[in-house]
């Protein structure tokens, strides 16, 4: 073990010969040789740190997985996987997010570095053990210090990079539906919302736009005339985002095959050739996007799209997903033959079923096709969980080059820490379950820890029918969240905002139109997230200490000014609210807003199902502005200040012009909004540098619930 | 349509040719013709009803389903169904329960006397209308009316008659697990519980002790000399409770098929040949419930057990299960040898996954058996939901013969209202997930309501691994519930409450303690609740009206005396408590109990892993003893008595001999305590005819927490 000082915050321990995952950026040394905090012990090829946890500790962290903010009492495994159902038990899903924070009497952040299997057991098997077991000896660790838990977020958000920043119009509404079987239907869509009066920024394609799942085809026969359809709805203000999925399908005269081919881009098997697997097309090869070459070849290949006009991409299918292989379908059809005619007991039924029912992302597969590593062929499993992350650089890469100056929507559904510095992620294939939005409410933190900013999941559910009141209440929540997307299965009930009728319907539109009216905070919250390397969701208990705010996973801070507490219940028509200080209730209602200053403590509020609500903190500044059908027709000459002021709120609402990466040359613009209350009255400042606000329109509550309006030209 | 009034408060509409299912008892007509209620709609030999609902109404009852107590939002079905996962979607699981209330400005209950397929969508397609499609022409539709809630309960509850009583061992504690696999570990179970001073009331014994799944077999290999393991076992206070599926294995010369065959006892498929279905023998016969004398064959097969001292048993897979039958077994491999040396696509191979993964408990199959009743043949689907019924009470029957006048424990998983009259039911195989116990909350008054007294969940979860703060948590739960059974899944982690280290051992240890100090209360409860008709578990709603009091589903009346609201989820350290009144927290500390009065209103209360706590209402008595291990060892002479009296409180403790039916000649046992406030001090008056009660020792709180101590000798 080597280790040494990377910063005054962070300590690293290099174990044996670890690959280069690129995902630490600017590493150097501050000082050779630091204490071991925790000491591993190497066994049979693998490596386990066990810790003791305090009853009270807490374990934050691991991103995108099941459970609580709180990660005691459950299993994980980091192993990118495409799991279809996300039940209670499932340790793997689709990202591999190896940090985590055990914070008690100390804090202290830990990311592992490993591009394979990790498990945790934390405080599963035994209550007062954590458990981890890296199924190597190479890999890196770093040990974040900092003040506070928000801080260690910081200290290492910053040692991995700033996240990937899509545009401003990556923070609209998007409809979604694996099942719009054609231009028609697309057009029926965009033309509902237009109807109905409900904003709608885009619509994703799944795979059914493609050619027989064909990556980089666009079926003519469906789609024909797709650079049309691209560009009449875009005038329109609708964005069409294309799914690509990692497989190519083996097909002769294909060109992306035969491309592959030719190159050698694709993974190879242990005989040297081609590494066979089926997925949505059937049989498929692997881009193998650990070669610079191959990422840079598949990059390019998106310029069939951006030359039809497409901005934005989601990367799917990439852990990557495999149905079978051609040995284990022989194996499953081979059992069944053979027990054709034979006389089965339940046992060699369940052996012969069981061949069929678990076939998909076997283990084996990834041990079975290789990748190239410099000179060296090493295995997927590896190398897993660095997959989707090189595809989505490759991706990212391509769309950089394709578009310029231009700013494009990047999504990604298997994951690594590091990829966020390329493109966001969406929690992947969720269900029409209340359990599921609740578990999107406790992702969010989770997954801003590691890196990932632009994310969130399918609102209203993937699986299985939703209905109307879910898909209110999740509206409710997900508008907060920057990936604002509506996606469903096909088989189920359709499950746009208009599909369950009128009370349906108008309850929606005015929940996504409280998304375009918060939309400019949202943004700026993002921006400077991203920038400042803070977590835009935080738990209670990074700000609390009582076992409450521990335990009120389902209330976040968002920002430094909001806290949101939705519904995620059936049937309830209010919740129970722990309000850590004192904070206005504020009302979103059809083109106004309430505020109500509530005490500090324990309340149940109603949320009647028409009735949106979240929290505005003490001495804090909500911009916001009218609602508009998309981003681009988004007015912010009258800008809307809510604001619950007792001594002195400032807010700086940060903005740019959304599309290009001049922000990264400074030009952006900020509107310092100050207010500070005085002995009658309020003073009120505004510093700003957008020119298109020209006029702000103040609502001031004090802690007496007195409410003054003032309006200022700018 | 015929109508009657059946009594006051029940209305009966007879459409077309009704089965007599005998759910409902002593029906007799006081007057013909009567207003229809609702009118339903018949289409293609289906009926439906169509009810609106407004916002605030809540629906009621369905029994042991999934969802809320509030089932709105959601799609049922009752067609028996052995679902082994329990997911959010599932609409169907083991029992038909064709009782709700609707419950708004109107209460009123109805009940389906129908056997085969219901379904009923509560407001999910469309927010406002509960919609339900009988499969049939021919059914009763009984409506239920009452001055509360729980009178329609009541009223109910008294058409159908009353619930089948145990044994007072019945509510003890019992492990099982699928998985012990012969004498030596179940005596392992034992002498472990002994030696870690664990209270023990019997060993469920799974599958396992049977010779190949043999039904009425017992492995004289893994379980040598039986009837001396019963016996020792039982003389330690130890019961064995062994496992009756419902298929008779297909097997030359096994005594069961043979007479099977002999009797014509077994179900014919449309050739009039024994119809054979697959379950865990393999090739199986189900037995023809539906003809008396198959019921009485059958029933006193089981004298296999009680010849071996046997005086419980579980009959299991009883909807029937059917994990393939001959047909669709040969279409599935049928297809795979087809696919075999095809180049399949995705859409191919699902097809011929599909075959496999979905072969189990398919419709088609209860199509293609027949049951002879009266001079018909019928098939399964048609009258579906009476078979679990049939079975059970063909093991009530066969048990009550064979027992003669000593009662016995009796459950099954399959059931339909009627059937709780035979046995008690458990709730299936449900998983080790925190939101599992959330339902097996949220079951307990629905199943009341529809006649299910002797009942609870799989404790600690069926499958999947449980762990230490789980089984903790649940078991603060399930020791209410008068069916308490730790059972788990073979190749699931052990699950015995000594198996997740000391502190969990001392934990678990002392909360089945504390089942064994409250069980004179809960089956005091139990006997008055199935005597007179009352639930034994009550919603808060039942008694108050506000949104709070709906949706505090996690939260239970039990009794007149208690409230309880327990821990459900991970990492809690405690929980929203609603206090609808003033209520005494009592919390049972090892030996010892304590008492504070809490005030009404909304409370986060600390529940730290080590303390059990409940709430005692106001004007309340709650009589217990010191624990035991067993119930025959426990010891009622000293009586203590908690109360929390500000005027006056009145409790009547019930009591008989617990073995034998004697309680309905009168032979019982009654202690009636009265604790009335002085200006000064209390006044005590105890009636007791209970000759093991010698001393009352009483805890008596005020609204100020001022606690007196009083004994008195009886």
């Amino acid at each position: 073990m080597k280790s040494y000082l990377m910063n005054d915050n962070v300590k690293v321990y290099r174990y044996g010969q670890p690959m280069e995952t690129n995902i630490v950026q600017g590493r150097k040394v501050e000082k050779q040789g630091v204490d071991e905090i925790i000491k591993p012990k190497f066994e049979n090829g693998k490596c386990r740190f066990d810790i003791k946890l305090q009853p009270d500790d807490m374990v934050y962290g691991l991103g995108g997985n099941l459970g609580g903010i709180n990660k005691r009492g459950r299993r994980y495994e980091s192993y990118c996987t495409d799991e279809p159902s996300h039940t209670d038990e499932k340790r793997a899903l689709y990202g591999a997010h190896n940090f985590f924070i055990i914070s008690g009497e100390e804090n202290r952040g830990y990311f592992i570095d490993f591009p394979s299997r990790i498990k945790y057991d934390v405080g599963f098997s035994q209550l007062d053990k954590f458990s981890i077991q890296i199924s190597g000896r190479d890999f890196c660790l770093y040990v974040i210090e900092g003040k506070s838990l928000e801080d260690i977020t910081t200290n290492f958000l910053k040692i991995i990079g700033k996240a990937y920043i899509p545009p401003k119009w990556g923070f609209g509404y998007f409809q979604s539906r694996w099942g719009y079987k054609n231009k028609e239907e697309i057009l029926e869509v965009h033309n509902s919302f237009k109807e109905k009066g409900i904003p709608l920024e885009g619509i994703y394609l799944d795979l059914d736009y493609m050619e027989r799942f064909k990556v980089f085809s666009i079926s003519t026969e469906r789609f024909e005339g797709f650079k049309n359809l691209v560009a009449s709805l875009k005038k329109d203000g609708t964005y069409l985002i294309p799914i690509i999925d990692a497989g190519v399908k083996v097909e002769k005269g294909y060109d992306v095959y035969e491309e592959g081919i030719e190159g050698e881009h694709f993974c190879k098997d242990e005989d040297g050739k081609p590494y066979v697997a089926a997925v949505w097309p059937g049989d498929v090869h692997f881009p193998d996007f650990f070669k610079e070459d191959t990422q840079r070849w598949f990059g390019l290949k998106y310029k069939v799209l951006t030359d039809a006009g497409i901005e934005g991409v989601w990367n799917d299918m990439n852990e990557p997903s495999i149905f079978y292989d051609e040995k284990s379908i022989k194996d499953a059809l081979d059992l069944a033959v053979e027990s054709k005619d034979k006389d089965m007991d339940a046992f060699s039924f369940f052996a012969a079923k069981d061949k069929f029912e678990n076939i998909a992302n076997k283990d084996e597969y990834y041990q079975r096709f290789y990748h190239q590593v410099g000179n060296q062929n090493i295995s997927n499993d590896e190398v897993h969980n660095l997959y989707g992350y090189y595809m989505t650089k490759s991706a990212n890469f391509g769309l950089s080059s394709l578009l310029k100056d231009k700013r494009f929507l990047l999504i990604s559904r298997a994951s690594s820490i590091g990829m966020h510095r390329y493109g966001g992620i969406w929690t992947g294939d969720n269900y029409s379950f209340w359990s599921h939005l609740d578990q999107n409410i406790k992702n969010m933190p989770s997954l801003n820890m590691c890196g990932f900013f632009y994310t969130g999941a399918d609102t209203g559910g993937f699986g299985n029918d939703s209905y109307g009141e879910m898909l209110v209440r999740w509206l409710q929540f997900s508008v907060f969240t920057p990936l604002l997307r509506n996606h469903s299965a096909i088989g189920t009930q359709n499950q746009e905002p208009y599909a369950f009728g009128e009370k349906v319907t108008k309850e929606c539109k005015k929940i996504i139109e409280a998304r375009y009216r918060l939309l400019p905070y949202i943004y700026s919250e993002y921006m400077k997230s991203v920038n400042n390397f803070k977590l835009m969701f935080r738990p209670l208990s990074f700000e609390y200490d009582e076992d409450l705010a521990k335990e009120a996973e389902d209330q976040l801070f968002l920002g430094e000014e909001l806290m949101i507490a939705p519904v995620y219940k059936a049937n309830h028509k209010g919740r129970f609210v722990y309000l850590p200080e004192k904070m206005a209730e504020v009302t979103f209602d059809e083109g106004n807003e309430r505020l109500e200053v509530k005490d500090s403590g324990i309340h149940y509020f109603n949320y009647k199902l028409s009735e949106f609500k979240f929290y505005l903190r003490e001495d804090s500044i909500l911009p916001h502005v009218a609602s508009a059908m998309n981003v681009k027709s988004l007015s912010q000459q009258k800008l809307k200040v809510l604001a619950y002021v007792n001594a002195r709120a400032e807010y700086n609402l940060y903005d740019d012009d959304g599309v290009s990466y001049d922000y990264k040359k400074g030009k952006v613009y900020n509107t310092k909004i100050k207010v500070a209350k005085t002995s009658q009255d309020y003073m009120i400042e505004v510093k700003n540098t957008n020119p298109f606000i020209k006029e702000a329109e103040f609502t001031i509550v004090n802690s007496d619930n007195k409410v003054i309006k003032k309006t200022i030209k700018l």
